[in-house]
């Protein structure tokens, strides 16, 4: 048997007899002729059967047949005398036309059946451009001499707040489930939060050049902001006066990224100094002003796109900020005990990889940009 | 102040002054002098005190001085004339001395504290090395057009069996959890298992490129042995008679290494066809002895490191198998969902990481290789 041989270098065979495998993405039956258009990974063929019939779209099948140049065909080429094998018949038709441009389903329909919806071109390309998004974020953290972990997903305290931590029941034990794969890293021997953004700005240049199609610009100084000036900026530009509130809200958001990006030319804005009030107790302050932190939001077309800053790093410290919040210091107890065997000065960010790529391709929903999404009411597929 | 220099960068700079930073690895008070090795992520820098005293182990500080050579110091450079300040204070001593060339302490015990053990240099190498292997791993599969994918940890049915499979609730409903990192592949059009096999050579031999320094290396093609062929060996070889078992054990496992070794140079070896009795419901069945499947392990030095085979991809197929087994389809609706729909013949394999790093540098236990093991009795931390 000749080797397969995928859509996108068929032209290096032009007069010569190859295999191709694929999905039928395409049958158009004539009076005397039926057009069979074949998807792989790659992209699609069109083969010319010289009968009408034809198997029916979604059957899988294995093609023999000639190149041969074709100036009507997609992509100028086209498979003639072609031998069909039949390699996996549906058993029934798909739940939606997917040789359509775009999938015409309503998103639930979509997601309920994200593994046959995820054949769609275009709906494929989304996870194209998060693979490479992570490569290039790897690659810029690599450069800089981090090393790459992998951590427990179970974990036996929550430590994130809110309706989105799972328990387990562990060996007869209470665990929890760590939620929400994000791009995170974290730095020692910084001076402040200012160093951890500096590398963050390089990740997230590194995740921009993997996806050059994409036509983001991250620049060399991304524009910034204190909370406190963001909140004088959203007092001025809109009818709303924010200040005295400890948090930015999502209108707020979108108002200062319309700003930076009217003003300094850039759709990513960092703002730094969130009130401690509202950030994690392993927050730390800034020296200057310790009702604010050393921490940083960067906003990226409207939205949050990663969290992030310098935490505490003295022992002292994290039994002083417990206490005043009315923690109990015992059920941190794991949590602290590196920080009684000295532990520098150190930062650290997270990133919504699904965030990035939805604001990257203007997707309205962050779960068009989620392989198979989990929420409140979608545990399948 | 002057931009921090990392321990393996100082030779660059001798004759100058330069800032270290990094943890009190070791102290040695002298009559009139004091020795302080730091430690950083790149290795040990000596710096030599005028005067008895000096910050304990473990405590984080920067160092300015000035690089000297002094052929009696590590690496034949040292910090002289130091102005040492201190960024972090240790609460209480390590657990364990950690200056030594390695851990004394028993492995609970470093378990108990890895998040300080990890500092250890031996110890922290070992993530190193997996770091690399899974960039080798990564890059020999991009190399081969694969797209990497982030799957849910939640889900909705518990497809693999046994103790590790852990229930959660999810918003009120009945979820399991996804256990266990593994490197995992995929791969449609495959004429059968040997086509995941040869992808999976080249995944291996990624691996050990990244990590010449462990000497491992992977032969171009693989020495095989069907299941049958390997009980037979066994019985040959030892005085137990496996024929008949539906599986082999680890010390039969052992004894095949052993043998590939001796027989054919090789490290790895690949055991096909293992009985269908005991593979999952969607492992393809050998169409010529269909008691047997196109499945295969790959053993790396006496223990199995990889599982992968030729799954069914016909709806049919799924059904007859499920039903065959007592099993209700009803509850791998979702599952099989997909195969309705046309899928090609397709396969794949998953390594377990923590296996290929131990086996590696030959770690007797696989929690050695893990950052923080979960397990029967350990949660934490």
């Amino acid at each position: 048997m000749i080797s397969r041989v995928l859509a996108a270098d068929l032209s290096r065979h032009v007069g010569g007899r190859v295999r191709i495998a694929g999905w039928v993405h395409r049958r158009r039956r004539l009076k005397t002729v039926t057009f069979l258009v074949i998807r792989d990974r790659s992209g699609l063929t069109q083969v010319v059967l010289a009968e009408p019939g034809g198997p029916p779209e979604e059957t899988v099948v294995e093609v023999e047949g000639l190149v041969t140049a074709n100036p009507q065909a997609p992509g100028g080429l086209e498979l003639t005398e072609p031998a069909v094998g039949l390699l996996s018949e549906p058993a029934e038709p798909p739940p939606f036309a997917l040789y359509r441009p775009s999938v015409a389903a309503a998103l639930p329909t979509v997601l309920d059946n994200a593994a046959v919806a995820l054949r769609h071109p275009r709906l494929k390309e989304v996870f194209a451009i998060t693979a490479a998004s992570v490569a290039g974020f790897r690659s810029a953290l690599d450069g800089l001499g981090f090393t790459e972990i992998h951590t427990p997903k179970i974990v036996s305290s929550a430590t994130e707040s809110g309706a989105n931590v799972f328990g387990i029941d562990y060996f007869g034990r209470r665990a929890f489930l760590a939620q929400y794969t994000s791009l995170d890293a974290e730095l020692g021997f910084v001076g402040d939060h200012r160093d951890v953004m500096a590398v963050l700005r390089e990740a997230i240049a590194g995740m921009a050049a993997a996806v050059p199609e994409t036509g983001v610009e991250v620049p060399e100084a991304i524009p910034e902001i204190h909370f406190t000036e963001a909140q004088e900026l959203v007092a001025r530009l809109s009818d709303e006066d924010p200040r005295g509130e400890p948090d930015l809200a999502p209108a707020h958001e979108r108002l200062l990224s319309d700003w930076a990006l009217r003003e300094h030319g850039s759709e990513f804005l960092f703002v730094t100094g969130y009130p401690m009030a509202k950030r994690p107790f392993y927050t730390h302050p800034d020296p200057a002003r310790p009702g604010y932190s050393n921490s940083f939001d960067l906003l990226f077309r409207g939205l949050e796109l990663v969290t992030g800053g310098q935490r505490l790093h003295r022992h002292a410290d994290y039994v002083a900020a417990l206490t005043a919040r009315g923690e109990s210091v015992e059920a941190y107890r794991d949590y602290l005990a590196v920080f009684a065997h000295g532990m520098p000065p150190h930062g650290g960010f997270a990133l919504g990889l699904e965030r990035w790529t939805a604001r990257l391709l203007g997707l309205p929903n962050v779960r068009q940009a989620t392989l198979f999404p989990r929420d409140l009411h979608r545990l399948t597929p």
